[in-house]
């Protein structure tokens, strides 16, 4: 039986950069077509396309699009690199692309979509990767509560933490899909949902509040999350509400799973005050979708990121395998320093 | 200099239940006249009136509504008490107004509205003596986080943990209040705001999900909330959303204050297991402020409040005194039987 046809999140028609619009999701399903880096960088800015690995694959197709419309590449890869600070994919996959690109005078648009499209076959092969480590994990008839949107959306293959939700149900292991709306932008209820839809995985919406009494029932087996950012300390920087679903798994005897492939891992963030956290705008909370809620002119502390400790984290699901406990020197012999060739391939570093 | 004019949320015009009408808040400040107890029943189940003061205050004018309007004061007292399950109020209040109309039985309308007036009084004192109370528990400059709406709305006079937070301000002790926005209904966002703005308290909005790193980053002195029903054993029933920042509270050794009278205990309710909680439409997690978020048909699990253990309280302040610890032998020494006259009033029962 044939599933859902594939996602593509984000992919180079020739020419354009194109995204699924995951703002008009899951009302409409609609591509935008991006032309110029400009408005592809503005569509980051507004979530058209997020989700880390989904982010790093958007800014190196973003530097083959500056590279095919002549656009200044140091240019192009500071204003890509500059839209979301907190994912660490973004920064580096435009870097990537532009080395490549810098490397190879004679075809930078080649050169760059080369490194694109090996970046993409990397991460759908860590997808794949982590989605069967991951439900490894879980026990049979894992009832599973997730945060965010973590899937097919965010990746060239079949996501993080819900890469391994769908690859339990998959294999029959998973009973049930707890999804947290996720405030302010709602990813969980409009996104994962969605995804989890396609799928037919059974699943239950709740707002993010009622995860503490959910935990506290018993209903849940296991919490899967994605992250943004890991720090070599092994700082978790994901979707504001995982600090907080942290510690309630944590108070609940809940394992508390983060799944991220190692380019989420930043050795060079020593720890969580190396990130900055982005802070995002007070009308995120203050309305949804043009709407108002609160009174006119009220501030709001908006930030779309927390900070979770490697403590409260039971394992990290890494493509290269299943870091638990999550530490610092587990971490460092995980990823090792990277070469990148000129055709945008990576190879080994140095042993 | 005058403040703004005081909210009535609750208030008998002669001939009707006039409730202020919340769901219209903040953007239109409107009354709803309820002159029919369906009416009345049905505005309480759509929350244009809410919090357990002020629920308690629409059960007993809903009596004296029943006796004007010639209806069968059983029916009424069934109806009306079980629009809301949670609330010990609600119950409470409806049958001591029923019971003073059924003691009265040549002028049952004069019993009822002695009745709910005699609440609203004490309920108007007991804001008081809390906001004081529980005002002095605060240190100077506090920074406080509150969930859900607990103000004058809710109240017959300044409310519950939004009186304290009121108090503290007119004193000079308050130096900024969070204010969760409290999905799914955000009565944080539309209610708490509008009144914090309407006394000029300097406040700020968050995704309930941002109290997390809010708590880590150091920048909450006390979390204040208010209470829908006090165990016997000291478990607080209050809105969805209470116990995970009571968790939060006690990781970062903030203060976590329930502020509710003594008409929110009911000591018939031997632990968390005797309260029933109120589960709500998925339309309210499925949409927001009307408008469709999730796709057609998601589940959602909508529970509207959640159960707070004890240990997590550090002082519950009641309009009789702080309990600080909460526990099963304190609050049996706060509320001792109360016997109801014929009059509505309410006399020590006995020692």
């Amino acid at each position: 039986m044939p599933g859902p046809a594939p996602i593509a999140a984000v992919r180079w028609d020739g020419r354009a950069v194109v995204l699924v619009d995951q703002t008009r999701l899951p009302h409409e399903e609609v591509e935008l077509r991006c032309t110029t880096v400009a408005e592809l960088a503005d569509a980051i800015r507004r979530l058209v396309v997020r989700g880390a690995p989904a982010l790093g694959l958007a800014g190196a197709y973003g530097m083959a699009l500056a590279a095919a419309t002549g656009a200044d590449l140091g240019e192009a890869a500071a204003l890509l690199a500059g839209t979301r600070p907190t994912a660490v994919n973004l920064g580096d996959a435009v870097h990537r692309a532009h080395l490549a690109a810098l490397a190879t005078p004679d075809g930078p648009l080649e050169a760059a979509l080369a490194a694109a499209d090996a970046l993409s076959a990397e991460d759908a092969a860590a997808a794949s990767a982590m989605a069967v480590l991951g439900a490894a994990l879980l026990p049979e008839g894992a009832r599973v509560l997730t945060h965010c949107n973590t899937g097919a959306l965010v990746s060239a293959g079949c996501g993080t933490a819900f890469g391994v939700v769908a690859e339990a149900y998959r294999t029959g292991r998973l009973a049930h899909l707890w999804v947290d709306e996720t405030r302010p932008l709602l990813q969980g209820a409009r996104l994962t949902t969605w995804e989890a839809a396609r799928l037919g995985i059974p699943h239950t919406l709740l707002a993010d509040n009622a995860a503490g009494s959910l935990l506290a029932a018993g209903a849940v087996d296991a919490v899967l999350v994605g992250a943004d950012r890991v720090c070599a300390d092994g700082t978790v920087a994901n979707k504001v509400g995982t600090y907080p679903l942290a510690v309630l798994a944590r108070v609940h005897d809940v394992p508390f799973y983060v799944v991220a492939p190692t380019t989420t891992v930043d050795p060079s963030a020593v720890d969580g005050s190396a990130v900055e956290i982005e802070q995002r705008d007070a009308s995120e909370v203050t309305s949804y979708a043009g709407q108002a809620v609160a009174p006119p002119g009220t501030p709001a502390y908006n930030p779309a990121f927390d900070l979770t400790p490697a403590r409260l984290v039971t394992a990290l699901v890494t493509e290269r395998g299943v870091l638990a406990p999550v530490t610092a020197d587990a971490l460092g012999r995980l990823r090792r320093p990277v070469a990148v060739t000129s055709d945008g391939s990576t190879g080994a570093g140095p042993q």
